[in-house]
């Protein structure tokens, strides 16, 4: 499919046909998805397929029991396990660095990625250094904090998403992002560590002709671009 | 050009060449970005398309002087204003609530929204509240924080840009997603509000053939892809 039509073509289904979703489209969406950018190529980011019926049903549940879960042929949780950087990191040293990228490349993943990524306890000197070095030079303020640190595997996961989705949408059939649900209970169901974090449930399958709820509606494009 | 060939194609591009882009890449790109789905609507997403050259060389300088920005021939910097909530909000309820929904979601943006993104005085209530009926049955456990409320935004606002970028590789020009700027600095160029949070900063070019740092590098594929 042309991209601009994906785009176009879609929207949030809340209600899905008794349609099955073949193996192959959902693992081709997964495959666009790995190839989003992702901050240093930390690809902190973890996409869980529920494929047994026990767990979908539960899972559903605890996406509050709305349609667009209950009716979805497959269900596939995004979330970032933000320790994750520590196999990454060492990953690419072993055979990631491009070639003539070496004597830049590792101390930044051998040196500063542990220092930003790690030492959780040293969050409030970082803040200080950050903000004090800051006065006199450009400097990056964050990640500092564990939270920061979220935030950055939280936006890459979310690139992420947005090519599985409109990869699905692609091969003809249909999604729907999900926030609507209860984390601890998604992260119970699931077994997750503690420290991770859910970035969304997404949903597939075939939308129905009324699972679309209206026309897509946005507010006047200036509210949100601006030249200057 | 056809989705999966845009997502092949992207690539982080870290020097441009001198090949302008026509504006109605960035607005047909810009277009794609809004049409990205996001959470219930309420659209905080910002896109500030830096066209002065005084503005767009301090923001280089702003993002620590990489290539990326150095090079580029446009600047687009996506961020965040959550109390955007209050505009958008009532904007839907003016006009865009589908037909046959009224009842379901009038009170959804006139009552629940209200509590979850504004009152940040009430968050240690709200997350009391949210994990005292948790006990009992599955709630949404977010957002209750100040925080919490910015990742809800730059979440939405990372699925835009994940649009942006494929938009404006499927157009067959090249962009590059930056993190490593300074925030305080961005924030000071470009006015923005104290609240408001930067998502990343967006360069957009042609590549020229070096533009590349090399192969691109992912890690094992069941490293990040779990059937459960």
């Amino acid at each position: 499919m042309e991209f601009f039509e994906a785009v176009e073509k879609r929207r949030s289904i809340r209600k899905y046909s008794d349609k099955k979703v073949p193996p192959e489209v959902i693992n081709k969406a997964l495959d666009a998805a790995l190839l989003a950018p992702n901050s240093s190529n930390m690809q902190t980011w973890q996409f869980h397929w529920v494929r047994t019926e026990e767990k979908k049903k539960r899972l559903a549940v605890a996406c509050l029991d709305q349609g667009a879960a209950k009716t979805a042929q497959e269900l596939i949780v995004v979330s970032v396990s933000p320790s994750l950087w520590k196999k990454t990191s060492q990953d690419i040293l072993r055979s990631g660095i491009p070639a003539g990228l070496e004597k830049k490349m590792q101390p930044y993943y051998s040196k500063l990625i542990p220092f930003l990524y790690g030492f959780q306890i040293l969050a409030p000197f970082k803040w200080l250094m950050f903000n004090v070095i800051g006065i006199f030079r450009p400097i990056m303020r964050q990640p500092w904090s564990w939270r920061d640190r979220e935030e950055v595997c939280i936006k890459s996961a979310a690139l992420a998403c947005q090519n599985f989705m409109l990869a699905i949408t692609a091969q003809g059939f249909d999604t729907c992002p999900m926030e609507g649900f209860d984390e601890s209970r998604v992260k119970k169901i699931l077994k997750f560590k503690c420290s991770d974090r859910i970035v969304m449930v997404i949903s597939v399958g075939e939308r129905v002709d009324r699972g679309v709820w209206g026309q897509r509606y946005r507010s006047p494009r200036e509210w949100f671009v601006h030249e200057v």
